[in-house]
């Protein structure tokens, strides 16, 4: 029950219910858990490219991401800890922009929470998707599952990305309803978080 | 026979033809045409929002966006001209990223061939679409069409965005085939181009 509590207190962030409906509605569609996230990179440029909802971190809002060590977004964000979500779902034309703080968590963090959390990520994820944490010279090219060993830990490709949200601008293409969430104060209660005039 | 001439002279950047593939491949999806644009705005914040692909500007490569002037990408894209698309494919799993110059142009630019091409771009539009910059107090809520002439010019809310890609990097996540494109000169030319290795 203590775990059951800990989920309700975490859903009542405000925009978590309208994300739970969408990503309920959308569940038939493969890409349904695929959006794109936006950083900064060298020079100030903008980057994107299209990541694996791969759930919220218990007890909190704190979206996760699994990548590859090696990727330029994982130096980009060591940089500038700065991520903004576009999350669009085909079918029920929703549009969830999401912005926030990225914590980059890799074989060389220094806080055993992090640390476990990271190996708790690659350990509830599918062989397939730890191989292709094995992939040489390019990250992303899966290899033969045989070659890991299911009880190994992470290996030091592989990478977890925390986005810890701090406004939600939400869009509804059919409804043409908008609403606009901020963080006011640290933590994930709906009291933590107040609506705001959205703009597109 | 010119105009033909102009177009394939255009497609002739290696990217083009992979993209055309894509864009025929998923033509039955009407979010085929939906990709995520990332900007950088105050602060340094990242940003990032779906907008629609309005075609490429004759004889070249410039990708078209139409948008409100009052959203805040414009307002970001005049400090900050850079953007990067990320275009993701839902049925044929391919994603192009396509990062480039900016270039704003709303009914204050100073170029007549601008704003000659922003009156194209919008007589080109349905009536629905050009109702949508109608809309008040917010961008994007569309008025009844009945309240536009068809024959009336782009209105002040009215804003065409081209992207000139300079660097186009391309995953097919069915065939894990990788390919990365940069441009080395001024132009639209497949020599203008040349391929590089590939990162995630």
């Amino acid at each position: 029950m203590a775990g059951g509590g800990a989920a309700a207190s975490a859903l009542s962030s405000p925009w978590r219910m309208l994300l739970q409906r969408a990503l309920d509605a959308n569940a038939h569609l493969k890409h349904s858990t695929f959006f794109q996230l936006a950083t900064v990179g060298e020079g100030g440029r903008p980057a994107n490219r299209t990541v694996v909802f791969r759930g919220f971190q218990e007890h909190c809002d704190k979206i996760q991401i699994h990548t590859d060590a090696r990727s330029n977004k994982v130096g980009e964000l060591k940089e500038w800890p700065l991520g903004e979500i576009c999350w669009y779902f085909t079918d029920s034309w929703e549009q969830f922009r999401i912005s926030g703080i990225v914590d980059v968590i890799d074989g060389s963090s220094s806080d055993p929470a992090k640390l476990q959390q990271r190996e708790k990520t690659w350990f509830a994820s599918s062989m397939k998707t730890r191989s292709q944490y094995l992939g040489e010279p390019w990250p992303g090219v899966p290899v033969a599952e045989d070659n890991l060993d299911p009880s190994t830990g992470p290996v030091d490709a592989y990478c977890l990305l925390t986005l810890d949200p701090e406004k939600v601008d939400y869009v509804n293409l059919k409804s043409n309803q908008k609403l606009m969430f901020r963080r006011t104060q640290e933590g994930d209660h709906s009291s933590d978080w107040i609506a705001e005039n959205a703009s597109l």
